[in-house]
């Protein structure tokens, strides 16, 4: 495990505090020191083990209000992406496991409902806070309890579409108590794009609420004679203005009471406030300004810079870096998946003025903040939004342009049903590069890639796509532009190989052909047919079972949709047993597709047997150590060949 | 086909139209004629085809200006969900074929992009249409085409997630031309819900304008002396006010310069404002106020009910039916599914204070209106809003409650990210009701409930169930509520068989155990596993393949998730081949699951093949021949056996 935080900082305070009954024995005006004090822990820890440091610096003094206000113990409180929740961790029962977030078997990144009971949710996707808030609230009517459910929701998760659905909702309801706070810390991940954010920011400046009082007292100014004498009653009708000009118009629109907004780093005044709104109840939203990464050293003139922390030797300047949120252990050093897809779609928007490029809110991890200096006209951040990320890159496809979306294979869940409607019903040529494709490690099950073959293949006509090496993405990105139907290329975090590094391969590459495989190395004592970058795991396999004297021959897949269903009879046929590897769900993924030709096919020779990630959702932890857990690394997979758990036949 | 529409409306405008072009060719002032032309031939073609009606009576003369003022040979128009498009229809050149509307080789019942240029988009799915023409508009801008892009999108659409988003994008956009058209009638599908409907009724009356003038003008009265003198400038006052509370404030705030409320019915003003809006370009939104259904005789009396029209005997009063577009052939007679899960859930709620039923915007089509009255407070109608209705579910069942969600298995897919994060994750007991799961028929591509085995299986901890019966749909809903975990049962569009209705079962039905098939009748020729409601189909089957000397077994699955590896493994063993046979995509269904079953048992005696619906998007033709010409019908699957298809080897 990981050191301890450092001990240089004395917490006098917060070494008083286990669970949030703890923090309300401090006064008010003591606050302040322990929010100090969290800052400081956090710091300290982060710095060592990796993690979101900008957001949960952001609201050490709001997490220490609510947690001093409500009594979360039976009260609800849900972080909208939970990401932020490091001082609320600190504050809950777990600051002796603090120094083990992110890590096997530690703390959680994000809040996590098996791992506290003062977490409600799992979370680590954006947006639906307010959603299960407000299903919380209306159960708990329902059920005849008593208690409070506050929502804790970014700036930029508000221009989610079911933040907006919830808020719709929310704000119809008359008989429910739901406090939303919104945390509008003006950058999120990237700056925060749309129009809510300029509405967001006028409101920030109060330039709305001040032309209009501008107007109306040169109007009332121009009035002949009257006018001076006017000036007493201006206030009264600037009140008037002021309630109907409404800074939170936008959400009192949508039946929200607004209230705000409040400096979100004043604990006297939040601490008054929460105690007004909680004494209140009704529906209501609270506009609260924090800054994102407060307290990190440098963090005010970053831009795009303290979402996530990477570790660093802790003599090093203070992490500054993108929101790649990198491993606790040693720093990736090789040249990574995201690059060699960076590199691909700026040569082919080099060569092609039809490409765009399009990302929801990840311009940084989907390597894309050169595209975007680079081709500044031809590319779109559509915010935490994949639905509309899907769905206008399809209206630019139906234009005659060549869109390629970069959002994570997770996230592109979200806009699942624009993939079917606006891309595949339509047969309009939509790239996907599905980044963070298989198991990511650290950041959880909310985080992995595990299912984008199983619902992407069961949509008619979609190209599915894996390379094996950077090279060969950046020919699948080449490829599944000139298709001119929609396709999809899934690649994992991290490095990846160059074309010259796959230990074993035998010959040069083959050019892509649609739904064709490739035969790395031959081998007479079976096959394993690999999808995308476990064709390194493969051959590294092979290498192993090599010195046991078993020769298997290994195939890059390349497709997993159309199959090459020629090649895997040929397999089927030249070996007794086949083992398809894949870094996806073995449920519905490629292995699954090869069963269905081979089914459809009829009798073969081969047994064949499949390797994936199993039916469950693994906990955070390293990359590796996850591979290694399932079975999915090279020993495991050299095991399962030599074992008989293959076919039960051994070898 | 269809009978022609009733020649008695004398249609003499009409006659002379074909393509927009001659449309140019008549005054202003004949425009109304044409409407009332126009609505008697949908009306009358309608009442023999069925279809939706109530949406499409409502644009008349909206389609009607926008063809007059556009030239949508160039310009582009997207219809939101496509199923008001009969009137474009018609004045695009598909007059002539008109009468053959949602049958086998006719025209589709929404737009399709592969039936004429005119349609930009295959629609179905609700609250697109923004991000599609936006990303349009972009394209076009980055081609450097000039057109102009018009999306026209109800009220309702306005409350979906990725509307909000588009709306949220385009705002921020500044090079751009897009014109949104709010087409607000007042109640979609269902009656709006939500917070943006109340808005949008406060703007409709006006009283929010008016409340503030009547603020200030209160105010001013009240000054001593001078009040008097100021009410000449009173209305300067007014017009500030207007400017700042404007009724389209909601939209403004999101960055689109708001017009409107103008009368969709007043030919002249439309004109005249679309005119003015063409020559303006920009980002705007122009809100129109129609009546669904204008010009069907009772339709204004009905809430809820001209959506969609059944076919009639033309003698009979006009179609006012419940939103289930019902098919041209003859109206089913016997109880539904969705009549038999309205009752089971019913049923549970009556017996259960913890069952609340939640449907997104599908009251009447998820048969829960009767639960709606009896069952008020536990009765959620969501909007159309998969994404919340899916979350907030998560929330009543992490608050203690039995949510069931009744949502037609093509709109789950707007929610699937929520399922995966905010259910499945969490492993809280909601329990998914997927009506029109499989073939829908009419409706076409967009509406077929195809791909939900996929999506859903490849999720960690899902049970996945589809009854053989109604009986069994209602003990699988109350197995489901019992099981504390995630679950979802799916079943189709059509009539159920009851309880003592399936031909050749042999015996009592046994009670459903978690991951457990039951068999049907045994047979010693292979066997047939049906998930669903294609047992009817194995059975039916079955007898046919007993006429010509073949006996097969057949098994009704059950549950999709978890498999009964026993069971299969002892088919598996008892036979020479098994044909699994689905109501789904073959590409990651429920075969695929029984496939990934047996290969991870190693070797079996039987070769297994699956059916279910191939990998393409069937047309829209009625549900009965979709599954003939798939080959899903009785006959066709016993066909499947007799053929050499099956394995190679002919019985």
């Amino acid at each position: 495990m990981s050191p301890q935080p450092d001990s240089a900082s004395p917490t006098p305070l917060f070494d008083r505090i286990q669970y949030p009954q703890d923090l309300k024995q401090l006064g008010v005006d003591q606050l302040p020191q322990l929010a100090q004090e969290l800052r400081h822990v956090i710091l300290d820890t982060v710095q060592v083990t990796g993690g979101h440091l900008g957001s949960s610096m952001g609201v050490v003094e709001l997490t220490i209000a609510l947690h001093y206000v409500f009594d979360f113990a039976n009260d609800r409180l849900i972080f909208d992406v939970g990401h932020q929740s490091y001082p609320h961790k600190l504050l809950t029962g777990r600051k002796d496991r603090f120094h083990t977030l992110r890590q096997k078997h530690g703390l959680c990144g994000f809040t996590n409902r098996f791992e506290s009971d003062f977490d409600v949710y799992t979370f680590g996707h954006a947006g639906t806070a307010t959603s299960t808030a407000l299903g919380l609230t209306v159960g708990d009517r329902l059920l005849g309890r008593q208690r409070h459910v506050v929502a804790v929701v970014g700036d930029a998760a508000m221009g989610c579409g079911v933040a907006f659905e919830a808020l719709n909702h929310g704000g119809s309801l008359e008989k429910d108590r739901l406090l939303v706070i919104l945390n509008d810390n003006r950058w999120s991940i990237a700056k925060t794009v749309g129009a809510l954010a300029r509405y967001l920011n006028r409101v920030r400046t109060g330039s709305l609420y001040n032309q209009a009082k501008k107007t109306v007292h040169q109007l009332i100014q121009s009035i002949p004679l009257i006018g001076k004498d006017l000036d007493e009653r201006l206030e009264d009708i600037a009140d008037t203005m002021r309630n109907i000009v409404h800074p939170g118009h936008v959400f009192e629109a949508l039946g929200f009471t607004y209230f705000g907004p409040i400096d979100g780093h004043d604990l006297k005044d939040s601490v008054e406030t929460l105690q007004r709104l909680k004494d209140r109840g009704g529906v209501a939203l609270l506009h609260v300004r924090t800054e994102k990464g407060r307290g990190v050293p440098g963090s005010e003139d970053a831009y795009d810079r303290a979402h996530a922390a990477k570790p660093r030797p802790k003599a090093e300047p203070v992490p500054m870096e993108p929101c790649v949120v990198l491993p606790a252990k040693a720093p990736a050093k090789g040249k990574s998946w995201t690059q060699w897809f960076a590199e691909g779609v700026e040569e082919l928007a080099e060569q092609d003025a039809r490409v765009v490029a399009i990302t929801a809110a990840m311009p940084d991890g989907t390597g894309l903040m050169k595209f975007r200096e680079r081709f500044p006209e031809r590319f779109v951040d559509a915010g935490i939004a994949e639905q509309h990320a899907v769905a206008f890159a399809s209206g630019l496809a139906t234009a005659g342009m060549r869109p390629v979306a970069a959002i994570y294979s997770t996230f592109l869940q979200r806009g699942y049903d624009q993939v079917f409607q606006e891309v595949a019903l339509q047969k309009v040529p939509v790239v996907f590069a599905l980044d963070r494709a298989g198991l990511v490690g650290e950041d959880g099950p909310t985080h992995n890639g595990a299912f984008d073959i199983a619902y992407l293949r069961t949509l008619p006509g979609m190209v599915l796509m894996a390379p094996k090496d950077g090279p060969e993405l950046k020919q699948m990105l080449r490829f599944g532009l000139g298709l001119g139907a929609p396709s999809a290329v899934r690649y994992p975090r991290g490095d990846a190989p160059g074309a010259a590094e796959l230990p074993g391969c035998e010959g040069e590459s083959l050019p892509l052909e649609l739904g064709r495989m490739e035969v790395l190395r031959r081998g007479k004592d079976g096959a394993i047919l690999a999808y995308g970058h476990m064709v390194q795991v493969a051959l590294e396999a092979a290498a192993l079972l090599d010195k046991r004297g078993v020769h298997v021959e290994v195939v890059n897949a390349r497709f997993a949709k159309p199959l090459d269903a020629e090649g895997i009879l040929g397999l089927a046929d030249r070996h007794d047993r086949v083992l398809t590897l894949e870094d996806h769900a073995v449920m519905g993924g490629f292995g699954s597709a090869v069963l269905e030709c081979i089914a459809q096919h009829g009798p073969v020779r081969a047994q064949f047997q499949v390797a994936g990630i199993p039916d469950l959702f693994p906990e955070h932890a390293s990359r590796k150590q996850l591979l290694e857990e399932l079975g999915l690394d090279a020993r495991g997979v050299a095991a399962r060949f030599l074992s008989g758990t293959l076919s039960g036949r051994p070898l």
